[in-house]
């Protein structure tokens, strides 16, 4: 399919000053229609602009949507970067597939990608540790109350010149063991970029973000007890020389920035298992000293070091709050290759023209 | 706060024919703002219309949204009658709470409510079993990509003249006791009208669908043993003479019907109890026979009544696939309130002047 292409006629002023998370938008987006009889159709970019939705729209109401989050880089050489966008597609199909959406052509989409990233490279900040942050999401759009699959949808993309995404950057945060509210459970959606997944994650971030905390981390819906993910991130301890995150169980992300820290790490030769882990064993190692480091991965965030956990009543201090050693080299790994300052693995790293 | 009232300059045509369930709309909405510096302001009834949005909103992306339904009914006197206002506005702000959105004033969207129908009264349908479906609901509305609540919202009412929701009408429905999918878990939002849970459900609902099963039978998150709720609405059974329905255990939704049901059945002296119960429980009665009725209740049904449950390979007929006593009584008890032919308990009924 061809990418129609609309050109705005009115550029917005670039930003000025820091960026921030999220809340600046560049000229273009691009979208794409499905019906039942056409499927998807008419793939196009146009000028970033408002959309125009009936009140009953089933998005409103139900939730039936899903999203991903990657980064394009502007190397020293003015290349242009896309880190691991393939897996983002992929993965974007597995929500699909859980929230009855319909699902979307790989090649294309990455495609479209490239050709808005491309219009929009003005739009990629080169402060130290910025990036054009691209949404990928889908809404359901039949205007219906009844409950059922939507027979519509909209595919669209933006992009967001942003900064780092906790103010805190590379300084290790503290983060809240919850152990009342829950995220998701096996059987639900938690494996998946849905809205309901953040919607039931917000309260608790709330609560924890009043009491000093960044971040929470999230136990599992059954028995409470074994360690899923902190906020919108995958998490890792490093435990008696072992780097240790949990296995993907059907209740959490499966994270592209968690992929590739584990294969960094089984590239270098470190030992890393995704294996279940209580919160127990977690406390257990802290007590007898061998919870060496702790820290989270996300796109957003990309490694995120953390330097407190509180679990109950228990505060367990993680190398004295300061960034741990195998922490500190994948995130200077993570962004030397995004950045294309480090050549990472065959395929990570995509080009756009 | 008064309530602007701006009037369409353009009615719409009047539906004819068959209804259908919430796919038609009446003249006029009501919308209200929220930001964190006025509060909810600004409350207003305008002609139906689209909403304009960012493709950034914050709904779009993390389904921070929730929901009531409920029905005006038009008596054979004239009168227009809405059925226990007062319990939806009390169960949004529950689902509020949860969600970390701002409470609504209860008497000002009951008010608005009863501007709305007064208003759009020619669009509430007359025929035997249709009413005008009421929907306020309120969406996150900040345009920002970070995970946080919103700082801004739209509470919204929109109307639908509606017939039956399911085409069985009283004709006992057939459902599937779902054993791999999960809709919600204690600690999550189970309790709440809010768009990720029916997100979670609409796959297992589909798969259903396809079997020739009209609704799902969730079963708990923690040990998918314990009976929660069917579809879209709570569930009854009458075992052995004693109604019994699961109860409130924080996953499962408070529904009005659910509420109004036990009400009517201690009035009547029929013994009602609310516990927990597991699906191999209804099984045991079923093979001994004594699954004497078994039915939904929800507010866009009002009464279902299941002829047949399928758990694993067991297949139990329910009083030879006709309605229950019971079940039957109920249903003409409660439609006979919200059409004002008889007089309900004192408060099920506020009338729109």
């Amino acid at each position: 399919m061809n990418i129609r292409i609309e050109k705005t006629k009115n550029p917005k002023a670039k930003p000025e000053g820091a960026l921030g998370f999220g809340h600046i938008f560049s000229d273009h987006m691009f979208i794409m229609d499905y019906s039942i009889e056409k499927g998807w159709y008419d793939p196009r970019i146009v000028p970033y602009g408002p959309l125009s939705l009936d009140p009953s729209t089933m998005v409103f109401h139900y939730g039936q949507e899903v999203f991903e989050g990657l980064k394009a880089y502007k190397a020293k050489d003015g290349r242009v970067l896309l880190f691991r966008v393939d897996e983002n597609y992929k993965r974007i199909n597995v929500s699909n597939e859980r929230l009855a959406i319909p699902p979307i052509d790989n090649e294309l989409c990455i495609e479209a990608t490239k050709q808005l990233v491309s219009l929009d490279r003005d739009w990629i900040p080169q402060q130290d540790g910025a990036s054009l942050y691209i949404r990928p999401f889908i809404i359901a759009t039949d205007p219906f109350l009844g409950v059922r699959p939507s027979h519509t949808y909209k595919f669209m993309i933006i992009c967001s010149p942003s900064g780092l995404y906790y103010e805190e950057g590379l300084e290790p945060v503290k983060i809240y063991v919850e152990d009342k509210y829950v995220r998701a459970v096996r059987g639900g959606m938690g494996f998946t970029k849905t809205g309901g997944n953040y919607a039931a994650s917000i309260k608790a971030q709330d609560i924890a973000h009043e009491n000093g905390y960044s971040q929470v981390l999230w136990l599992d819906g059954v028995e409470q007890k074994y360690i899923e993910e902190v906020g919108s991130m995958n998490i890792f301890f490093k435990i008696d020389g072992e780097v240790v995150t949990p296995a993907l169980n059907g209740s959490i992300l499966s994270g592209i920035t968690r992929k590739s820290a584990i294969e960094l790490c089984k590239q270098w030769g470190v030992p890393v298992s995704e294996k279940r882990i209580s919160i127990q064993e977690v406390y257990e190692a802290s007590q007898n000293g061998k919870l060496e480091e702790v820290f989270g991965t996300g796109t957003a965030a990309i490694i995120s070091p953390v330097g407190e956990l509180k679990w109950e009543d228990h505060v367990m201090k993680v190398n004295d709050g300061k960034i741990g050693e195998i922490t500190q080299r994948i995130f200077d790994t993570i962004t030397g290759i995004q950045t294309g300052v480090i050549e990472g693995p065959a395929g990570w790293i995509q080009e756009v023209k």
